[in-house]
């Protein structure tokens, strides 16, 4: 019966390498993104469907005193609150461009208010480049990782994001065989749980490294794409090469593929595509 | 790149008892429905996403002349031709009356034409009733059923509606226990495939029968709910149960209650809910 509360309600359904959001513009702050709200219209059978509804809300008054006009209210299927999501980060602002309530330059930077502070996101030709914030100076403490498809226990390379990601290096027929149906055996247990990134590393190319990954999202399971995850794979792969490895990372995951530099002053950019689907009211 | 060729298509997003569609009306008949516009208008995150698409086109003449305007053009998320959905024929003559394609009288039945031949639907205060054809007399050859949760092999009925199907009666605990992750084994194997339910019969209430179904549909997996499974599952539960039982069946699935009714002529009517959730238009 929650259809007939949201009667009328214009949304739009948008995706970043598949990872897939339900959005809507709130204007006048008249329609508040409840955790119930989320659930259903995350809903792939009884609702719209996505892995995430994102609300766009005029920012607060210190956030516009900064620059930021629009805040991403974001939200994931199961209701819970999220502090940034790279992917949703990037369909926000196309979505804001289509809706004619921000109107971008190529090359300039646009602020966004989100729950994790502001970020810069950058309208490229066909993508836009978010700024993720500072990466780690180094891994935290490596933690042994199992998973059905590989025999024994893998050491992997963890890091914060602010998230936390474990990283392992695989080969490309054990990234194939991996089997996420069921979260990944941990050693030390994590209990707050973590995001696992399988990558294999294909090589490096004009000073550009080029690596495939699947990930596990905690409380999730296994997703089309990830992006703080595909930055913690670009990290880890730049940790593992060693000294002179690319700051540069073409990382393509099942949803498509997205790019990763870390910069001289240690800001992570995600980059890649966005794209709205459709336009729809619910009835 | 598909989606650019669909700009503009006004599309509606419905479900039966979970069982969910994305509906296109092509009066003109200019949007054939070919597998691939199928199966990206169902994908889940890279689309719209529904178990199946139904376009809406004016029957030929020899259906017109026997009473059908409307053909139901249905196929499955992957792109394949189904003769019939129970669950579908519902959202689609709902669909037809808010499209203003038909007006329909309670209790009188409209007469629709698909793929497996023309069907009555009739609407009745908060649902729609369909005719699914005429009931097998007894049952096929019964098949062992094994399955993780349950102990050892169990024998199950088969009925073909025309559509496959092998019922295991079980416990209200097994049935929540059953795990249908994996398709259930069989013996002997079919080699076409099945559909498998899993039915607890709760009792008998004023000639009324009450049961709850899990079911596995052959190429897909679990899903929330299936018409012709309900009807199977009615038509088993009444043969397990012998004679003087009910004609007259409540299926509980895990997206909702159906009704199924045996008439005198052996016709299987199934009733259920059908709700339109949004529409929209690619962009």
């Amino acid at each position: 019966m929650l259809s007939k509360d949201l009667a009328g309600l214009r949304y739009t359904k948008g995706h970043g390498t598949e990872n897939d959001f339900v959005l809507y513009a709130d204007p006048e702050g008249l329609r508040p993104l409840t955790a119930e709200i989320a659930s259903w219209l995350c809903d792939r059978r009884a609702g719209i469907g996505a892995d995430g509804v994102i609300r766009a809300v005029p920012a607060d008054a210190e956030a516009q005193a900064r620059g930021a006009s629009w805040f991403m209210d974001y939200r994931n299927a199961d209701g819970s609150l999220a502090e940034m999501c790279g992917n949703g980060a990037r369909v926000f602002v196309e979505f804001l461009q289509a809706e004619g309530l921000v109107s971008c330059v190529e090359g300039q930077p646009l602020t966004i208010a989100t729950r994790g502070g502001l970020r810069e996101v950058t309208p490229c030709p066909g993508r836009y480049s978010v700024d993720m914030g500072c990466a780690p100076e180094s891994p935290g403490p490596p933690v042994w990782v199992g998973v059905p498809g590989i025999n024994g226990m893998t050491l992997g390379t963890t890091f914060r994001l602010p998230n936390p990601h474990v990283v392992v290096a695989v080969t490309e027929q054990e990234l194939r065989r991996v089997d996420l149906t069921d979260p990944p055996e941990l050693n030390p247990v994590l209990p707050e749980g973590t995001n696992v990134e399988f990558i294999a590393i294909r090589g490096v190319e004009d000073g550009v490294g080029h690596l495939a990954m699947r990930v596990y999202e905690r409380g999730v399971g296994e997703t089309r794409s990830c992006g703080t995850g595909a930055a913690a794979a670009a990290l880890a792969a730049r940790a593992i090469a060693g000294e002179g490895s690319p700051n540069h990372w073409l990382v393509d995951v099942p949803g498509g593929r997205l790019e990763v530099q870390i910069t001289p002053t240690a800001q992570v950019l995600l980059a890649g595509p966005a794209t709205l689907v459709a336009q729809g009211t619910i009835l």
